[in-house]
């Protein structure tokens, strides 16, 4: 797989799979960041275009190894897991977006659907900034069965719904899993019966709903000061 | 101007600025939202895209009035007003996204210098979900003189950077302006010597940054939690 962009390339690099070759313009290779990377080359930016599938490479990219997906059990062993899983979130960007804010947020992982999910390509890894080569991201067969694995292990596992309580409700101690849904629809019923609890972000306006990412930032910042206050 | 897609044409309907002529292909057509639509004509898709200017237009779009801007000072005379200053965000769908997420949460309005930003673009009017046609965006010559004004007009100015203090820790009540700085670079100098406090969102990941928008969406539920706790 070819990622591309500054930012998923240098993560790369110290992220945990293995960087086969890279690719930079005379420009880029001269940053500090590239200079030991593993086979560099020098092409100009017509060919990393080509290579990257993209213009959007910021004149760098490199072969990677296949995405390692996380075991999904494994992210809730910890006893303050914080888990955001997404129920059919279609587009790769918010995907990234979502992986990035839970890594900068000190989540323990994103948990996404085999189906009809985005996948972590490398549009995700450029949305991401290279957040995906530090966060564990795991693919479940089934989400909603997964969610009741969750529970299991002693996590509480909240929706995020326009129908719910207030978000700053609930006691956020312990090990958490934030589940939020694709934008047009929300939750699948069947994952929302599976929530512990559903919470809602105010709304407050005349457009009524939050981009998802938006809503992980602030859910999980959210989260987060509940714990630094009450933890 | 022409804006393009559901959202954007929907709140173009309902909002300030004068709808002239409507353009949707007759599957977009028999949505109820569209029936009553002024100078409503049905075409396809190909037609749309030539005049969107964008693939992404969902089978609608809509010429309208130029974007009216709102006067900054005007956003200020609340005594709970909460506004969003961008120090050159030149990304249109950050901005979009950041106008999104500051309408949902109730803020007052969002402030943009007139140099160095994104201003109010057909791209930024669909990022936003339609959202700039109700939460006043507001532009202003010098951000750093127009901070010292609202300061004058009795608002706490917070700006967002990696060196302030736990956002968490000061007192929302009464008017307050956010400032946001460009990704890469952050708040310039003379912008955050003019803010009466620089905030910090945690960073607990590998990836020292957040998405300007993700930190927009913390910041401001951040803010409303504060106010709903102890306001």
């Amino acid at each position: 797989m070819i990622v591309y962009g500054r930012n998923p390339v240098r993560e790369a690099l110290r992220g945990r799979r293995r960087v086969e070759r890279v690719w930079a313009t005379p420009k880029a290779a001269r940053e500090d960041w590239l200079r030991e990377a593993p086979g560099l080359s020098q092409v100009d930016a017509a060919e990393i275009e080509v290579l990257a599938g993209s213009p959007d490479h910021q004149g760098v990219c490199a072969e990677v190894d296949a995405y390692p997906y996380a075991d999904a059990d494994s992210l809730l062993e910890a006893d303050e897991a914080l888990v955001v899983a997404l129920d059919e979130v279609t587009d790769p960007r918010n995907l990234g977006a979502i992986v990035r804010v839970a890594e900068a947020a000190g989540a323990t992982g994103v948990v996404i659907p085999e189906r009809r999910s985005a996948e972590v390509t490398p549009v995700v890894a450029k949305a991401s900034a290279g957040a995906v080569e530090h966060l564990p991201v795991a693919r479940v067969r089934n989400l909603a069965d997964w969610l009741g694995e969750a529970k299991d292990a002693g996590a509480w596992v909240y929706g995020a719904s326009a129908d719910g309580i207030p978000y700053e409700r609930p006691d956020y101690r312990g090990k958490v899993v934030l589940v939020l849904g694709s934008e047009g629809r929300g939750l699948r019923p069947r994952v929302a019966a599976m929530c512990d609890e559903l919470v809602a972000l105010p709304l407050r306006g005349k457009v009524d709903s939050l981009n998802v990412s938006a809503a992980a930032a602030a859910l999980l910042y959210g989260v987060l000061q509940f714990r630094s206050q009450r933890g």
